[in-house]
């Protein structure tokens, strides 16, 4: 079988050797840190050490030692292939995310939506439904990501007149074995993208920047806040 | 009802009339652009002019000529309650619409998710899916969006070294009555937190910046691009 | 086999005969009727008029000459199935559809929901999103209605303060091949089971009357409005 | 800011004062009987008792104390803005909850579904389904409604020849933080939206009504039964 | 009323009798077969076991001793209905199921997926998102499935050269009180589909063979494996 | 970029080469096949027939001329990546698919099921309307597949005594850009699932084999049925 041939051959390229030295120490330097903010090593048992140029009985090109490069992506299986991480043996604990985006408006929508945010059924509030209803939907929309249940989520939208934006901020908590850190950033975007929509037709110049986690509580590592 | 004395007395505020007097110019204004940007005005029959202070019989707040201040929102009624749009009578056309973003990774995690790109299964193929998938859930996400069966779906995503980011575009097009920006932002805003979701484990200073339209065929306003 | 000689035999029984030439007439009754309303019969193939006690060929029980028992019921295949309607071949035109319902709240939560009104995100808008959400996901909750897109859903939510109501109404629009009565319908549905929930911490006496269908444009029947 | 004037101004209308006071004493009294039903104030930390007239930093349009007006109802936060109840701190607890509706079917609709009746695949069987599974979808269709794991869903459909109508009975259970009535109360609507539209050809004059909760079991406040 | 009296003449009929005589012997058999295999009888306290022919109260057909014939069948309750299990009284337990399917390619589409195979975005890594997205769907696409959380899904596949078929292997895990089967078959059978949606336009004879269990783990009778 | 210099190196394999050639060949072969039988090439665009070792700007490895390897396979794009297919240019005309799939109970099982079938609410019953409503939700579980509206579904379930099988046929049917092929085969697929969910507690040895496709009319390639 000549893939085969193609990826034997790759593991003799000296260059490909000392890239990937370089590499793994710059990996192991990673999963050091990792473990120092999220105190939990990923639980995939696929993860073998040994795991590396033996993997020639499929058919896939693979890079050598791919198991270490990746190891830093929980999601990526020792060969290389998507994966869901496995929280079976995780503990159960109380988590919290706190998210926050952006939506830069342009003065002129900005008036828009002031003037209307006084009246009900505004920009504003519908943006924050949406944002709770997405939060709900974030495992039927990212591939790899846990379906859970949520005990609280919490959408709030500011206008920032001084940069002529709506601020938002989004909150999701459980009590279970996965953090829900997607949750919240999956609400304060769906949040983003109403406010868009609902602006869209008064100027094309609207963007959401900056959507990122704020802070996090739960699993081992404990709590975790943006530095300002 | 008391509700209505709150609403007549606030007509009778000098500062407020003057405010709304300039502010209608800013309307005016803004309207003449959309015109020349859209082609269509919104195609909304509640949009009476005459629609004013005379809303009187409904006991809610509404400011001083709301009608007019919200105009350039076409999801919001000229009695200030959301609204989807009516396009049953507008044209059906070719529509297409192209959105970006872009997820700054860092250059560690940018070098973990380039090492693994060569391997199948990888970070930005499964953000590629992902994309594709979210923009046909656009309308069970977005409140106030019409469903429509889109023709096409494009999402790329390209790594950036210049400044560690994966830079995304997405595009969808139809054949319809509606356009397609926001199944366009769904994609690359899903495909953006897809990849967030595979690498939020190497580090927690990925952020996703600047979602925004960049081009845009079909309906009435013909062609627009975003200027460099 | 002896389900067939249950099926064979139940035809003999004379009283089940007589019983079905009444409920013959009552159908054929009905069935001119409908044509009056709708101006198009069924456009289901499978319903053949000799389609009768020939059907012995599955081990089913059917009663004798299902096929007429049921034409009046769409849905229903002459041989006594659920099915789909096939609406391949009826003509495209714009159909529109309004329905209405009624939330009895009591005076009490009446009297919150009212004072809510004038704030932003009150019942009544939170209700008016999910309303239009739901109609969009009509065809995911009834099993045998066609995914359709829509061109306009609106829904609208009144308090009458006589009987201490909320009163919706909801209405839904297509250009296309089948009408929107069940998203009219469904709009109004989950309006009503949101201000019930967002009311139901207040009072457990809350009810969602007098579900219903008020007008409908389209169709080969063309217009139609309930008598008051 | 312009808004900010508004608002304050309009705290010093006496007359609305006096209509808040004899609101709020309206309000105790009904804060009195929720805790006497549900044995559970709402886990809302955002409710702060001083939170009141000096939300003013927020250029939104707030009724004087607001936080109080609304109290009754939970999804309403202290600033007037919709929001999902945080159910983290709550005990688990099983949970029952049991809805009815009716649809009136018209003796002639009767008589179809009836004969229908005795063959498979008939109306009410289809509407059984279409119940269970659109009480799985309740938190998709709900905005301000958890995300949960049912442990049973039960839908029983009766044909009831007094009034020619359909009787739904629907019944959720889990074991969890928060209580299951609006999937009892999804569950016979959504039944009884697909009995209207297996019928709907045959009559225009169907009616779901009194859609109600029954019988509920869990949380603090133990077992409710509507009375008869 | 004429139902009924089909109902009662029915249980007169001697060949009949005779007939679930002998069904209910296998049935008992079958009973004692699951017993061993499950280790828990269904937990549905609606199978009484003098339920029979005494539900003549019900204007449905219903074989006698129907109770007794489907208590095999989960699903079906005593009076012969569609429903779900309850499983609230059920203990938790960590839950495991291995399912499997074949996608039976011809050598020419095998050629072509396994050139694909080694570029990135390959058919395979296409349809393991696709599998564990729709396994995260199961309880949406099954009518009587417990919507629940999965802590882990896993899709595997492999191109087997010998008979020009892709393998596919599909794993689901929860710690609940229901098993993953179907969700570890609805991997399976979604990963198939898309294989087969990927390479249907370069043959119409791809076929999907063999959806099948191959072990689980938990519930009272703990572990089980297909014999090979 | 190390990389790269792996893509370049790979060129230069002498065996690569040849093979390719080989390959290439097969793939003319099997396009003429597919015009043959499809009667339209692929609608993509970026299939340029000079797409190949060109594509080094990119760091993917990729196979030297993967734009003509996977030339078959309409969802892989020239560089290699999941796409989905661009439908705006093609004709809208009727579609129909006809899929088929078949459940082994064995005899046990089967026995039951017959039994269980005289009553209402029974097996096929209930796989009949999840096959229907698992057909409209074909876009959401197949990432690459378009969301359309379907004029019809149809699915028909039949006991096979012969093999002590269910025998299920789904129909699907649109007016439109693209086939129905998918919404059939999920059709059949989804009722055959639900099929073993209903059984599963009764035998593990429950297997659905044969999902495939029956035939096919309309796009430019006309009618196609299989042959027997």
């Amino acid at each position: 079988m000549l893939f085969m041939f193609l990826r034997r051959s790759a593991v003799t390229f000296h260059p490909l050797i000392r890239y990937f030295s370089t590499f793994e120490n710059s990996i192991a330097e990673l999963n050091k840190e990792m473990e120092s903010v999220f105190g939990e090593p990923p639980s995939n048992s696929n993860l073998s050490p040994t795991n590396g140029i033996s993997v020639a009985q499929e058919p896939h090109f693979i890079p050598p030692r791919t198991g270490e490069n990746v190891q830093g992506l929980t999601h990526i299986s020792s060969s290389g292939e998507a994966q869901m991480v496995d929280i079976s043996s995780k503990e159960s604990s109380k988590r919290v995310a706190i998210a926050s985006s952006k939506v830069i408006l342009g003065k002129k929508v900005f008036d828009l939506v002031s003037a209307n945010q006084i009246a009900k059924g505004d920009v504003l509030s519908v943006a924050r439904i949406a944002g709770i209803s997405g939060a709900k939907q974030t495992s039927n929309l990212i591939p790899l990501c846990h379906n859970i249940s949520l005990s609280h989520v919490r959408v709030d939208l500011t206008l920032n007149e001084k940069d002529f934006s709506v601020e938002i901020e989004g909150e999701a908590a459980t009590t279970g074995k996965t953090g829900v850190e997607m949750e919240a950033m999956m609400a304060v975007t769906i949040a983003g993208l109403t406010v868009y929509d609902m602006c869209k037709a008064a100027s094309k110049d609207i963007r959401i920047m900056d959507v990122r986690l704020e802070h996090k509580i739960g699993g081992k590592s404990g709590e975790w806040s943006r530095m300002k």
